[in-house]
């Protein structure tokens, strides 16, 4: 496949719509704050959902490098979460305990836009996930939260984590469409920037509260993303559905 | 994950049902015995369905087997027909119309039976495809059909085509269950003996119309199967659903 060129552009109109889930559809901070909370650790959940967070991030890039040979997203959780409980001296919670909050991450409620956005926008296009968690934990997700996908694509349809370029190339090509005609909608503009070096086109999310109410998001949208969007349903209205 | 044993099957329960989707859930010869006869060729349109059909399975055999490299379904079925048109002589169709005519996989029609029956399986099961077509057509297959899978489930998710195990012991390591916590649904034997094999429960649907009217279906039921129905709504029955 070409990448577009302005004239590709305007001959092929957009089908496809790839969303990143965590942070952009769902809000995982305050899922998992509760979740941490609720077992009564002695830990402030704030931090440790923002450190759980960014350590699996760091995590997955070391899967990408091929230090850690590939390994499923939510395995990957639950490495990191081993290793954040022990640097903190946390010893006696059970591995069940462990994988029940790891499970915490398909159980996230959407952002309260997301099902109406998603479903206004489904109307128009294909909608789909691409995401860094596995296909399981997503569709879980899906199913309890009601998130309406057509399909749902992952890293682990693709056997790497974004941002390598195989997510966003495969989703042109699973769905037999030229990147151009694919929008990556996302609330990371590094998610954007890899998914535009691809062809795609982008939507930026405004989620202001993804790291809490008390850390501000410092991600800023870069103006040459094709959209800009405070909601899912601000992004229906403005693609027209 | 280990293999199944009598006292883990009376432990868990079953959770997800699998679902072999040509022949089984889609009528693919009325389908495509209409886009054939549709064409005006000078072929008998119920021969080149069957022959496209079989040919097919030959194909993705010689991928499984290394002989052609990983290929997805939508190119092979494209190159099979190529090869069967050029075998009788037919060579005024265009790119674009051959390209419409192996589209016609993912417009063919459900079974009456099916989208009733699946609906009402997800009451209590996770329900995914698991299908030898690619994503995009299953995809677009389930939007025109109506197909309510929870997840879907493709051998290019495993990249290996049935009967390969790694299908159908994927299909449990995606779902996060034991093999017996899956039943494979299908309308032929040989699916069923492959997911048997990997620890599966297996039903066997009967579809004695799945090669056409003036075709006898000769595939048989072997008794090991869990459960055997005449349709999803049988199954759907059957399960308590």
């Amino acid at each position: 496949m070409n990448t577009d060129t302005l004239a590709d552009t305007a001959a092929e109109p957009l089908k496809v719509l790839a969303f990143d889930v965590f942070g952009t559809v769902v809000d995982w901070h305050s899922g998992i704050v509760r979740a941490v909370d609720a077992l009564g650790l002695a830990v402030d959940g704030n931090t440790f959902a923002r450190e759980w967070r960014a350590s699996s991030k760091s995590a997955l890039a070391l899967v990408n490098a091929g230090v850690q040979g590939w390994t499923r997203f939510d395995e990957l959780q639950l490495q990191v979460l081993d290793e954040l409980l022990a640097r903190r001296g946390i010893t006696h919670l059970s591995d069940e305990q462990k994988r029940e909050l790891n499970s915490t991450w398909e159980q996230l409620a959407p952002w309260p836009d997301a099902v109406e956005g998603l479903t206004r926008l489904r109307e128009a296009y294909t909608i789909c996930s691409l995401s860094n968690g596995n296909l399981g934990l997503l569709f879980k997700m899906a199913q309890r939260a009601g998130l309406p996908w057509d399909t749902i694509l992952s890293a682990e349809t693709f056997r790497a984590y974004k941002p390598d370029p195989k997510l966003y190339r495969g989703v042109a090509h699973v769905c037999d469409v030229q990147p151009h005609q694919v929008m990556m909608v996302a609330a990371h503009q590094d998610d954007l920037d890899a998914a535009r070096g691809c062809g795609l086109q982008t939507a930026y999310i405004e989620r202001p509260q993804e790291f809490g109410p008390n850390c501000p998001d410092l991600d800023r949208p870069d103006p040459a993303n094709t959209r800009f969007a405070t909601s899912l349903i601000d992004l229906a209205t403005q693609l027209g559905c």
